[in-house]
């Protein structure tokens, strides 16, 4: 199950140290001028080898589209987006090749498959997601030219550093001033401590990103099963790392009384609001036309240098000390993969 | 969209004060004897008027089988379950007819519809889980007793009463002695009383209910899209309420390193397991053959009895007092939602 | 597998002699006035005992509509079409239990199965596509009112007896005038003496039916997979008892010359048309503007009540004469089936 | 719509004068071994320039496996399978950009999408199909090697030559012995006096191809949509030119009686056969462990060099022969396609 999308349909494909990563794109409207200037700059935001912060792999991550476009717009037929693999190191993981690395999916790929690509955690790694940035990248655009919906992402937690978020919108330019994506400056900083204490102890940390999405009109998602907060959940649980997704008030609401946290319609300058938005923008599963407001919570990068005690597929205890390249915190790299399974999902609603 | 799943396939059907609400469910097995009580009994944990907690309507949720079963045994061919609606009182919903009620989909229904049935919230009430309770209950019982998989969720907390946590199993004999399902006696007591503060007040509490799941075997879920925790994710964000799902360590683990919380491999009387479970069972997406945990966040009852100012389809402020009868809090009530809709994304990757 | 469509889903469920047959319909679009009487009327066609030359079975085939529909209009939620089923006598088929009857489905249910209804052949009798004319002719209804698409089939074969048909378009009071459906008067005499013939010899014969779409503009269909014409074979061969689908020229055009068969464009008031029509309103898979004709065509019903030799499922030979109620030429009664399953085609990819 | 399969799931991308063609396969099973010459194999049966009665173009349609394979085994992972166009000569086309020509996709194509790569067809090329058979042959390689089944078809009529067909098997040695793939030495010689004839005089011939496929077990298949046959009739529509298709007896059926072509059960050698075989292997829509027999109508090549009159897109009338390469009769080269696409129904129901 490698494809998502029912209307505009994303097929990735390809490994960490295979020949190539990338992804089709099928069912997206034909005539629309591809902007190949913003998909490479969504796929630069997620590349390896950014900042000190980031692994140290190279990957120029340049983008390639073979097909479903001619004369500079899409024809209506599937858009196949490639990425080469050119600084795959596969070598370097031999070592890895018989070891359970823990939290991986080493263990259950070789359960469920009888048979695992080692090299850089093979199908299992990030580095697909490039592919799937790309693809969205493109649904993103055509969504802020057409429709005027903007989805932006920011990181509103590293570790326990966290900074208030209400659901606040902030543009690109004011996220990507920080190394971490965190836009406010006093928390950003702290983040960026908190991430370099922790690769200079070998360790790793997790953190949350928000995301705020303006401009749906009312009337977008499905009532019952693919409501629009579900598509949201399941787009979002596809990204490495995740373990929790939140709507509006989310797991805050748990503990609140119907009064507190009820959305009252109100009218102003004559468009229909909510004066709160505890909904996060969805109602019954159909947005309301308020920012769709949603938080997706990441766990530490499972590969650190700390010295780990696990077991080959012989069984057998061994002694793991990292070696591959990795990075100590990848949330900061997140935040396009997010803005752009997010356009996927509104897209295959909306286009 | 009203169907859910990919080989096991519930199609789900009917409005709150119709004829009639139902499932049909197709790709069940062929030849399983169908356990009718079983369902029963999950339909009547779910079913209104079960105690002063829930709501007065009367209900006798009986549940009907008109296809797919021949001889006690299932056929292979589509199960259609049906529940005639009995004490549809859809008169008394007439005064909420042009009313956008808060945090209810009235109006996104009608901005996606431009129609709407407003009887008890036609399609979008609850009522209609009863469909995919009998659905999934068939399914939770051929997991059990074909496949040794065991589904079992309580309430680990209503607005801010909780109890300790860390996905620990309890029996349906020991969830279900407490009327709120909490198993742990003294929090339960806290719980009813928050539950009839809250009626008392006319006001409604949120909460969450915590699941776990034992007897999967390593290797089931997908890669990459499809994943076992993001089809769980958007099982759950189905229904109706739900504002949160997080796996295993969920939210927390944004707070933590790498170290804290990576699930080292061990063998435990030649089994292997992980050490911890932070990981909630999944890897990759896929079963790693620890308990599968989640968590599931429910907003309080959008239906209040306290006054609410809100628009009426006039665009018009109207004041609202509710009179239908409703549940000061769904969340016991959800439980053996939450346990078949687990069951039905189980089903559908295993069976 | 019992759902066809992609958007407009129709999911299918029942058994011949089981409590009710039916279907639901989702994806249909809110609003539109739904019209009993014409659904009815389609079931009319279809229904048994019209005649005697169709089976004695009696079913009023009365439909019920259960949900998804609110104030007589359709709300966009599931409509859940019900047929009740009434002169059901599965003491009848007793004695067919345990017999494969031959060109029936009997012995690959069981195969696939290893359980099987065996009553008037369950789950593999036509009588399950009442659910599907009711659902069919409500999207024929949509289409014809609003799109001006009018979709009509009449039986241009049965047996060895063959009206001159180069799809030309015949009104349904034409079709109907004649109990097998032939618009010629002179073929439907001889068409009714060879059925009658076959009726007498305790035989069956099978035939053809033409269908012929007009009014569907340029452009509907899909260019690789998911061509119409590839939609409409499916929907075609999915029907009981087909045994071949052809498009425009046929199998035909296998023996003709490029030169003879080519469809020039030219154009008449103002409209893009093609000279001739051998490509049956489709190139490329997408509609031309053209009408879309295609042809079914149709085994002997498999009941016969000539002597068979055969084997039950203890693989012994067994003699069987058929006493259930059938009919000798089923083609007449498959035409509303033909339709609707045409409409329910291009319902999903227009609507 | 560019994917076919619901659980093995090909996705096909590409232009017939774009940078590559090429497809992907999702849902194979990990751990086979995969067989490069073989899948080189079939794609060199379909590749053009393969003898005088072909197109000129030449492409070495040299496939490149660029994930999903790990050590020459499959892993579970997509396939990705791509085809450099390396003699694109797009500037033949130029002077075809704005005609429709007759019987091609042009003008459809431009009403749905309101653009066109008319660069040799674009999309609607059967070049695409290069993909399809690589992802394709490696279906029937497995499927072959694991499951026993044999799956060939052969060239059963060209223009107004024909062989007498009922059915029979023929090594792919015995077909491919013949330039136009009939296994039949003296219908063959006629055949390419035909093709020959048809290309002396600018013309071009359609034909029928006949498909046998062997060691099918009884049950596979579903019983009422995704029948079997109707799953093949979608799969053969699915190819370019394609106009009718037919199982077992097909439309001669239409002119029997039943008592003619009822297959009667019979035992032989313990297994369960059926005397005659007019079901074409398939009952109910699910196999009966016959041969399962179709027959797919092509019509003659539409692009000829015989002068046509047509309109171009400004609607004017304008006079067109043909220069680009193509194929007087392109049936012995879908002889490979037929086959793929076959296995790629079969494998998606059975592996």
């Amino acid at each position: 199950m490698n494809s998502f999308g029912k209307h505009i349909i994303l097929t990735s494909y390809g490994e960490s140290h295979g020949k190539a990563v990338g992804a089709i794109l099928d069912g997206f409207p034909a005539g629309f001028e591809i902007d190949m200037s913003y998909i490479q700059s969504q796929l630069d935001r997620r590349k390896p080898g950014q900042s000190a912060l980031t692994t140290s792999r190279k990957e120029s991550d340049l983008i390639d589209v073979q097909s479903g476009v001619f004369e500079g717009k899409t024809t209506g037929a599937p858009i196949h987006f490639q990425l080469l693999n050119t600084d795959a190191k596969p070598k370097d993981y031999d070592k890895l090749k018989d070891i359970y690395r823990p939290s991986h999916a080493d263990f259950t790929y070789e359960a469920k498959y009888g048979i695992r690509d080692y090299r850089g955690g093979g199908r299992s790694s990030a580095r697909i997601t490039a592919g799937w940035v790309a693809s969205g990248a493109l649904v993103q655009d055509y969504l802020q030219k057409k429709q005027g919906i903007n989805i932006t992402s920011y990181v509103s937690q590293i570790g326990t550093v966290l900074m208030e978020d209400i659901g606040q919108k902030y543009t690109q330019a004011q996220v990507d001033s920080s190394p971490v994506r965190c836009p406010i400056e006093k928390t950003s900083e702290q983040m960026i401590q908190a991430v370099n204490q922790a690769k200079n102890s070998k360790d790793s940390l997790g953190g949350v990103i928000t995301c705020v999405i303006s401009g749906v009109k009312p009337g977008v998602g499905n009532p019952v099963f693919g409501k629009l907060n579900a598509l949201l959940a399941h787009a979002m649980m596809s990204i490495n790392a995740t373990k929790g997704f939140e709507i509006g008030g989310g797991f805050d609401m748990a503990s609140k009384l119907g009064s507190e946290v009820n959305d009252s319609f109100v009218k102003e300058e004559d468009i229909i609001k909510t004066k709160s938005n505890f909904s996060g923008g969805i109602q019954g599963g159909i947005s309301n036309g308020m920012d769709i407001v949603f938080r997706v919570a990441f766990k530490p990068t499972s590969t650190i240098g700390v010295e780990q005690i696990t077991l080959d597929n012989s069984h057998d205890k061994v002694t793991l000390e990292a070696s591959g390249r990795h990075d100590p915190c990848v949330v900061p790299r997140a935040v396009p993969i997010i803005e752009t399974m997010a356009a996927l999902v509104l897209g295959d609603l909306i286009i």
